[in-house]
């Protein structure tokens, strides 16, 4: 498994060696968390087989997932310690039975600071992985937002029994309290998935049901 | 100031001649919006001399800076489309009068699919703000678990007359609504902002005014 990461060929038969030699293998039964990133970091994790979850809790205490990894995935967010300044936490946890190859803090930090393909492949990881736990902030910061939006939107149809809302964006914004741009967005993303289409100073709705999902649940 | 990227370097002479002829100048005026991820990439930026701001707008309208950058600082997000799956929405604008060298997305493409380090140096940027961003939106996300948390800390203490608050994180979560994971971050985050001390199932106020700053602020 370790001779399939990207940075492999690029590693001198020195390298490779010391890299197989310590990274450890270890199990983990379904539902056990086994990271927190207020612990020490673990080193960098090589799914072999099975399912891990990385996940963050809602201020109301709902565990949301912010990616899950199968086999020949890798982690890097456990060892953050290397990756200069990464202050967020997460947890992790076995979403099935698990087996991982764990390659040690210190190996990777050795390794890292030799060879610019182990960090090319690092920062390239961590940003793939932010980007989507960025964009699942994002739903969770914007899920009122859509939430209202939605609700609005049924209720001009409910009062005029017609699906077209004849309002620019920015009068919209003005009855639900919040901003041209944030309705704008939100609006692209209704048309996007389907709920909405678009024209000018006017929102026609596709698929009340849909909207109406929205309106009731506090995320999508 | 190309001269000064950290992969310059590492380029042959060729790809640091068409990388210093290809990269344009552009001056913004203070306020002056200069890129939205809603439209094409722009291509990557240098400072050369000014400040950009970083920012998203909230649900309420508000703008929230994600980060600042200032001379010789290097803006990735704005060429998205060569690094793989950026999907998040940002706007950057001149935060004082801003000059700027921009290395044109096809520029950028064609270094970063040759050259190893222009790959570090785009995807460790993209890490370092990202984590900066993930950090902001973090807050964002409990700003308002943080203020509930402020005011039941601080009714406690108007009630006992005593700073000493004794009860369980669990129990604290219990009352505001919460789990007892947020709770403990949360406790951690004041605790390391100096406002309460902590010991096992007790919170020590340190500082009622700062906590009550945080309770009548949504954000802090």
């Amino acid at each position: 498994m370790l001779e399939n990461l990207p940075f492999w060929p690029h590693l001198t038969v020195d390298q490779q060696q010391y890299l197989v030699r310590s990274a450890g293998f270890r199990e983990y039964r379904k539902g056990q968390q086994l990271y927190d990133s207020s612990d020490e970091c673990l080193g960098m994790i090589v799914v072999e087989s099975g399912v891990i979850r990385t996940y963050i809790v809602s201020p109301e205490g709902r565990e949301i997932t912010l990616f899950k990894l199968g086999q020949g995935e890798s982690c890097v967010l456990s060892v953050a310690c290397v990756l200069s300044e990464i202050r967020f936490e997460t947890q992790i946890m076995a979403a099935e039975d698990a087996r991982l190859r764990i390659v040690p803090t210190a190996v990777f930090d050795k390794l890292f600071r030799e060879n610019v393909y182990v960090r090319e492949f690092a920062y390239e990881t961590a940003t793939r992985r932010f980007s989507a736990v960025m964009h699942v902030m994002q739903q969770m910061i914007f899920a009122g937002l859509d939430q209202r939006l939605a609700g609005f939107l049924l209720e001009q149809y409910e009062e005029s029994g017609s699906p077209e809302i004849v309002m620019t964006q920015e009068e919209i914004a003005g009855e639900i309290n919040s901003a041209r741009e944030v309705v704008a967005r939100s609006v692209r993303q209704f048309a996007r998935d389907g709920l909405v289409s678009t024209g000018r100073g006017r929102i026609r709705i596709l698929d009340p049901h849909g909207l109406q999902e929205l309106a009731e649940n506090q995320t999508r």
